[in-house]
């Protein structure tokens, strides 16, 4: 399977390098900045472009991996090229739906790495997640034989599913961190260190691994320990832009356990 | 050093274990069941005692390791044993003030192991910090070396400090868990699995590790994306619950990345 990858982000950067390990040819790498393509298709032996029309009609399978909102214009304009109508294109994106590629594409579909991707950290790709949607049965069968090369976990997930899994993404995954910033400013602001609460928070997530977060909920809210609240919140009125927060969250905590 | 332990639950239990494992000698562990301090005492060599006229004055070191509530109730009786007046009595809670023994005790302090224990699982003891404090100097330098004995991180915490740790600890710990646990609703109502999300959700706790929360915050309100939070909203109706949690959190995300 020959294979151009449009978008050298984060995305890109690390499905490119794991494809490319598990020995499949990525001929093209497309970035606006040519510098960026050329980083990448450096490590993974393919040709980098910086210009629309450049980008060939001679791979298989299309994998778009740009921002939300470039996903689009991209598929306009790859649409046009000669050839391209009945080549099987995909985009990566958890939240954009598969309908975007529908109006230019005759096969099109998603390839969805369920997780969050950074430059600066390597990432173990066998245990992510590959959510993998078609428009077509034979594209379907690609896609999932492609998933399977590089992760132990692929799963056929259509838009609506994809997009509640987005949801629950931001909340498990952008929402917690933010939390993890709350601790670190108020530790920071009041000279404690941070580190102090990092094992506390390891804990917290390796448990889930094993146990359903409902069981394991602990702490005042937990137990309705109004006392400990109460002194929580008057303490937050030194931040208080949290307290709201530490209200409604222990609120929702309560709500999950009365149910 | 000898050791009594009052309290046989979950920090009790593992802080029991790991004395002992070092060459503490625990003389008695007392429990109000006596089946559990008979089940941790087998596992540490000591002595189970579930009648607080059973618990004697040759230990050097008292450990009350009790629910919060309980904490005074144990003190007050304890106190009224002969020769314990002077003796070093310390609790291990996070939330709990150390002037509570200071009515009962003139060598008191703290002795609170910063981790959420769970008696199914084990932990890694090495790692977790020992917060410690104590009314005299002598004291502290007790505790401190018992703390360094099972720990490489042990750190001197006042009552107030400790307050501040405990409310960031419940906002990084009890309130991630609970984001977990939306998570769950949602997959779990929706036909989806939980499992897809925790890829990603160890991903977010392994970057703090290396880097700050708030650098590494992304989502559509790191983005401004109003339209991806807006298609969020519309479907958090489906959990009318979440849906202010979910427009409290992402404005927190803005405020902070406005600052």
């Amino acid at each position: 399977m020959k294979i151009t990858l449009i978008g050298a982000g984060n995305v890109g950067y690390h499905l490119g390098k794991r494809l490319f390990k598990k020995g499949i040819n990525i001929r093209q790498v497309y970035s606006r900045q040519l510098i960026n393509a050329q980083f990448l298709a450096r490590k993974i032996k393919a040709v980098p472009v910086s210009k629309f029309s450049a980008i060939d009609s001679k791979s298989d399978l299309y994998i778009i991996a740009v921002k939300d909102d470039a996903i689009e214009t991209v598929a306009k304009v790859l649409s046009r090229h000669k050839g391209m109508k009945r080549k099987l294109i995909v985009h990566t994106s958890g939240a954009a739906s598969s309908e975007i590629l529908a109006k230019y594409f005759l096969n099109f579909g998603i390839f969805y790495p369920l997780q969050s991707f950074s430059k600066t950290r390597k990432i173990r790709f066998s245990n992510i997640p590959i959510c993998v949607h078609a428009s077509h049965s034979k594209g379907l069968k690609k896609l999932n034989n492609l998933g399977n090369l590089i992760s132990n976990r692929v799963a056929t997930i259509n838009d609506k599913e994809r997009a509640i899994l987005h949801v629950a993404a931001v909340i498990v995954n952008n929402f917690t961190n933010h939390l993890f910033h709350l601790g670190q400013h108020i530790t920071n602001e009041e000279q404690l260190e941070f580190d102090l609460l990092k094992p506390l928070i390891e804990e917290t997530v390796l448990k889930i691994a094993k146990y359903s977060p409902l069981e394991m909920q602990t702490g005042p809210a937990r137990r309705n320990d109004e006392k400990t609240i109460k002194k929580h919140l008057k303490y937050l009125k030194k931040f208080p832009k949290y307290q709201h927060l530490y209200t409604l969250l222990t609120k929702s905590i309560q709500d999950a356990h009365r149910r």
